[in-house]
This record gives C-alpha cells, structure tokens and sequence, in this order.
C-alpha cells in the first residue's frame, strides 16, 4: 500500500480551539469498555456466531452489495449506490481511487501524489461511517456463486509486526468484479524484478525516488562517463498513452529542472522510448538484465532508470475463476455486464469483457470505459433494489432494462508543456 | 533515502508555454560529447589523475570546506559560508534539512511531509551549480587528519540496480563534522528491530502508514476483541518534548479524525505513554517483541504501534573516530568548537562537546545550540579565509576570534489544538 495514498485520508482541515487533554491514561488490560461492547454488538459478522466473516443479510436488512476493486468501474459504482437500501462492502488491495491519466506527472514533480489520488470513503462515505458498510483492505481468493459467498485474505504488503495474514468470508447479495488488469510483460525474462510499472501510486513514487538517487549518485568523484551515462539513461518501453505521457513529463523535467538543479550532470541524462511498432529504437526488448537489456538483434541497451508500459492482460485472479471468458481471458460478461452463468454477479472494467455469443467486440481497457460501466451498474442495481430485488436470489427474471452501450468520445495523451494529442475517431474498437 | 525528502527538491513552479519535443532520439552507445567532455574536464577530481575521488586543492583556488552531515548545525553552517571564497562539498546519507521540532505533526496528517523537509540545495545552492561544490549522497567512513582527507562510500539504502557501493576519497582544506547523534536504545532487545523511531521524514511516513493500516486492518470482520484493541494501542516510549508531542498529535487525531473517519473502531483506539521518570505506565521497558513489551515488573503491554523517542547517544561513527571524547563519548571540542589535537577539523551540533579540558558543561542536544553554532562556525570561517587560511595548513595561529558562547532561550513543546508547554528558564545546563 502506497504511503502517500493511505496518507490521502488523514489530511486534516482548520481546527478549533479548545482544550483537550493531552492523553488519555488507559491500561490496555482493561476489560472492553461499554462503548466497545455496543459497537462489536451492532456487528451481525461475529465469528462467535458461526460465521467466519460477514454472514448473509436477512430479508429485513439492507442488501449486500461487495464490489471487488477501488479503480474507474468500482469507485463509479459505490459512488452511485443508492445507501439507503444497500450496505457497500469493498473488498480492495488498495483503499483508494488513483487518477491515472494524471499519474504520470507526478512522476517529475509536476503534480504531488496526493493530487492523483481520492480515498474512497470520500467517494462513498458509508464505508467509515454506515454500521453495515465497509472497506476491507484485503484481497477475494475465491468465489462461491451458489453459496453467494467470497473468501478474502487480508493485504499488508510485507508491513511487519501488524496482523498475521487473516483468511475470512463474505457473504453477498450482489458481487460485483472491478479487479482491473494488470500489466503485461509478455513473459519477457527479468521485467518483473527490473522495471517499474506505471499504474499504481507507489510505482510513481519508485520512479521518482529513482530518478533523483541516480542524478545524486551522478554526481559522485571518481564515477566513469559509461557509468554516468548509464545510470542517467532512462529507458521507457511502450509508445501508448502512459508511454508517451511520462516520455514527455521525463523530457520537460529534463530541460526545465535538471538543467539548472543538477547542472554537474545535466549532459548525461537521456531518455529513450522503446516501441516494437514505431521503433524509436531499433528492435524488440528480448532480456531484462539489472543495468541493460537486450534486444533482439543483441545490442545491450543500458540504464539507470527502466519504466514498461506496454498494456495490460487478464491477472491470474481473473484467470482462476470458474467462468466463461471473453476473448483475451476477462470475466465474459452480456449487455448488462452480468456474468449469465451465475445469479446476481457482474463484472465491469478492465477485469470484463463482452462474450463472444454477444456478438460485441471486447472493449478497450480504457477509463472511459469503466466509468460509464459502474455508472450504467449502480443505475441498474438501484432499479432492482427499488424493485425489491436487492437480496440474493431476488431478482425478478422480467425485464433487465436497456442494455450497456458504449459510444467512444476520442482519446487523449499530453506530451508535457500544456501540449496533448487528440484522437477524436468515435470508434475505438477496431 | 526517504521518497518525500527526495522529491521536495522536484517542485515545480509554473511553468512557460513554449514549445519542444518529446524526447530526443539518442543512442546509449554514442561516444562522449563535446559538452560532457566539456563538464568532465572541469572536474579535477578524475580517477585518471591518480586520486579517487576529490584531489586536494591547488593555492590559485577556492579552498574546501568539507562539512558531514546536513542537520540544524551543518545546514546553517552551509547556507552561511561564503562561496565566494570556499566551494562546499557536503557528504551526508541524507539530501535535506529536516525541521524536527514540526515531524510529529506529519504522523498524523496536521503537517505534510515536504512542509518539515528543505533540499540543501535550496539552503546552499552552490552545491548543485558551482563547479567545485557538491552534494555527495554518502557516508564518510574514516578521516586521516594528516593527509587532510576522509574516505566515503556511496548509499543507496537497499535501492537496488542503481550503483553498485562506490568508495572514493574527498580532500578537505576545513573539515566539519556535523552528522548528529543516534538514537538510544539502552541496549533494550528488539527495539531496533520492532520500534519505530521520530527522527527523520522516512520514520513519520512509517509512523503514518502503520497508523492508517492498523485502522484498516481492525475493521476486518471476525477479529478478536483483544486483537482489534492490540492493533489500535499506540505506544510511545519516552516523555521528552518528542514523545510528548507526538502524543498529543495523536490524541488530537484520535479525537478530531479517528471518531469520525474510522467510526466502526473508534472505542478501540487508546495511546499510552511510557516515561521512566514520570510512569504513566507503571515499569520500565525490559524487552520489546513483535506485538507486545515486557516492562521490569513482568507485566506485558500489547501494542500495535510502537513509537520509541528517548533521547540521543553518540553514534558508532563517532565513537570510531580518533580524537579524544568529550564526556558522554561526542567529538570533544574547544571553546572555538574545533577538534584541537589535529589540524583544519571542526565539530558542531549534538555529535560534538567541550572537552573537560574547557572546563565546560556538554552542551544539550538541542536544534537551537546545533543552529547556533553553525551559524559561529561559518563566521568563523570566513574570517579565516578572509585573512588567506582558507587552504589546509595555512591558518596563522594569531588570534582565533571570540569563543563560541552559548545562552539558552528556553524550550518548548507542542501539545496539539495549538497549545505548548513553555520552559523559559535560561539555563539548560544543569
């Protein structure tokens, strides 16, 4: 878990002036206070009662809707969800929404991070607040359509001394899949350890944390001009949008910061975009080795810095799960973005695509997408829960509403410097 | 390194609107070019004219002040000496200044990270302009006071792919050791391991990030009583301004945040602290394990957060260093804060202290006396440079100026909700 996005939920606003103590003593041996007690009691998830995790909803309660993931699709849905008849529960690896278009100008410092991201109980503030909705920072492991149950494991991202990994279960009414993709390497050797993604906050922050140590280390006596020159030799592979976003936010760093702030090393540092269509370097990354990598034709291209954005495919999550799959491996969803083999789960976003008997293409994993995906979803989960509907198994076989359709409004990518290019074709789908 | 240290020295500002490309093709295996050769040749200190690193200056130029560390005293040292006379080579672990009296406030989101960290680059611009200035992201790791130069190695705290561990030499005209002190642990098992310290921008990010994981991680469904109030128990060892302080950050946050944005689990959340002297827990710490402490009485103390501020002692750096100590083990010093068995060597802030020769009581380890004698020790400085003593060995022995005379202005600490606690005594020594 990126620090900077957990951080996003603590900023304070101006505060009052009164007085306060300065702490409160307290022995932690005491007995659970009556406070404590009331809330563990307003709790229907007790494992004392039988159920390792949050047991299934009574008729007389509100409905359980669990969506799995915090991106485009899933905070759009939440956001939507009408409370007042459904308990959102989120079960995330990650507590918050990430901007992406914008992630990679915080690479260089041109947007903090905490600008690109929104912790999701700003988005849906029932998860910290409502007695029955939640966030549970912890990963779905598996799914039981016919129990309407998933398991989860609880995420601490190698953070020591704070909880054994804890395994339990949620019982849902209605799930939701918004799990996303994830980055493609295409089985190429040594990408995983030696190059940095470009989706996430925490890569961002890698990338920049990079960045500056190698200008630093630059700057040491003694160091050869290969060496230099290697270690300030940024190399981005992938000539889509986040390529050639961080490209450009690279190369306006370059001539605006680096020029003046580390002028002892200001001819070393370069950049190279390494595209297998456009070739801005001649060939394809064959090897990833820790300083080089190696393409096809042999030549060893070193660097100090190795950002890969070359899209992304079904994650092993998605390819576990025992449903049928659109083409390219995602969770094969019909017009309404439900998964038709089973009751009352959907999926949206990067993680779904159409089923080829819908005679509809896959669409892009784009943000436009996902957007209007959970927005479409949260519209129809409301009907159903204002038609009494909510809870499992509920759902009137009748009339499904209009069906999802997607109209591509253009794509854009900045290349720094308040410059962009547009693509205002309307299909996207080839 | 920590990320948002680094990165404040990355701010942009607004920024023109003229045009420029995206990136400029480049070959990594191109030869040297003109303008790297150019900056290459202007640098004396090539391995290739027989001194690894930084070779001794010549009369015809500005003589090298050396200063370790970039804390309250050699932060104020650097942004005073004058560049015009000296070129300022820092070798520090660390790119910035940290304002430590505000770090407890960014534990809890009152204050950003980057609003208590400030680049030296900022403090002292030559070392990321002037030809023979610089910032040497490294350690020093022994001094040879008779060839007047000191051995370093580079540090990428555990980065990996960057550079290899890289040891070079730096030649000093004036050396300043200025690196602090370290934290005590007493000798207490495992406070190293499971403790988190309050003294540097890295520690308070871990701090924040425990602090929110842990609110996270209570609200998983099925959690024991005692296992939800283990992981919401803050700790903080150590009643001095640092611990008092952060304690009443916390409870301002508890009080202000917590009952609002994590209110499933706000009974559950308590802060204890630990003062040997004062006890607010009965005991005095004997052991620390993952997830609890063990004080002398036997009685074992829970904790999901463990803070541990109890004051400074001088680091193994320090201890290894061959010069005679001060009482209490810093570099021992006169009344002109110089190292007097050797030549050209001075020492400030709280790794430094009278020797008992001077008849003088150690200073206390305090931002205000490391600040003030920086600011003494440059004056000094450039007094002797002025008088043509800049290069090693040419300081005329005559009068040495003033001595460093220290008037203690009282001290204070923050309790949270805008209130301090205020100590206007004058005498700090006791």
């Amino acid at each position: 878990m990126a620090a900077s996005s957990l951080l996003r939920s603590l900023t304070r606003h101006a505060r009052g002036g009164s007085a306060h103590p300065i702490h409160k003593p307290w022995s932690p041996f005491s007995t659970t206070t009556a406070a404590a007690a009331a809330a563990s009691g307003a709790r229907r998830d007790e494992a004392s009662k039988g159920f390792p995790g949050l047991g299934p909803t009574a008729k007389g309660e509100k409905a359980r809707v669990v969506v799995l993931g915090t991106g485009w699709a899933g905070s759009r849905l939440m956001k939507d969800l009408d409370t007042g008849g459904y308990d959102v529960v989120c079960v995330a690896p990650r507590n918050h929404m990430v901007f992406t278009p914008l992630l990679a100008s915080t690479c260089v410092g041109t947007l903090e991070f905490r600008s690109v991201a929104e912790p999701l109980a700003r988005i849906q503030p029932a998860v910290s607040k409502s007695p029955g909705s939640y966030f549970l920072l912890a990963r779905c492991t598996g799914v039981d359509p016919d129990a309407h149950t998933i398991d989860c494991e609880t995420v601490t991202d190698g953070e020591k001394d704070t909880l054994e990994p804890w395994k339990f279960k949620v019982a849902y009414d209605k799930l939701v899949f918004a799990c996303g993709a994830e980055a493609s390497t295409f089985g190429i050797h040594g990408v995983t350890e030696h190059a940095i993604f470009l989706r996430e906050v925490h890569h961002a922050q890698e990338i920049r944390r990079r960045l500056l140590l190698n200008l630093m280390l630059s700057d040491v006596p003694g160091l050869s001009e290969e060496e230099k020159r290697r270690l300030l030799h940024c190399v981005v592979v992938g000539g889509g949008p986040t390529g050639v976003e961080f490209s450009g936010e690279l190369s306006d760093f370059i001539i605006r910061d680096v020029k003046q702030r580390y002028s002892h090393v200001k001819d070393y540092i370069h950049v190279t975009l390494i595209e297998s269509g456009v070739r801005l370097v001649q060939g394809i990354v064959k090897d990833v080795q820790p300083n080089k990598l190696i393409l096809d034709n042999g030549e060893e291209v070193p660097y100090g810095l190795l950002v890969w954005s070359t899209g992304v495919g079904a994650s092993p999550f998605v390819k576990s799960l025992p449903f049928p799959k659109s083409p390219g491996g995602r969770i094969g969803i019909d017009e309404w973005l439900r998964v038709p083999s089973v009751r009352d789960v959907y999926a949206i976003g990067d993680c779904s695509g159409f089923l080829e008997s819908t005679g509809k293409d896959v669409l892009p994993a784009l943000a436009q997408v996902a957007e209007r995906q959970g927005k479409y979803l949260a519209s129809q989960l409301n009907r159903v829960m204002k038609a009494g509907g909510g809870h499992a198994d509920s759902e009137a076989e009748a009339d499904p509403g209009p069906p999802f359709v997607y109209k591509h409004l253009g794509s854009m990518a900045t290349v720094g410097r308040y410059k962009a290019l547009v693509d205002l074709r309307q299909s996207k789908v080839r």
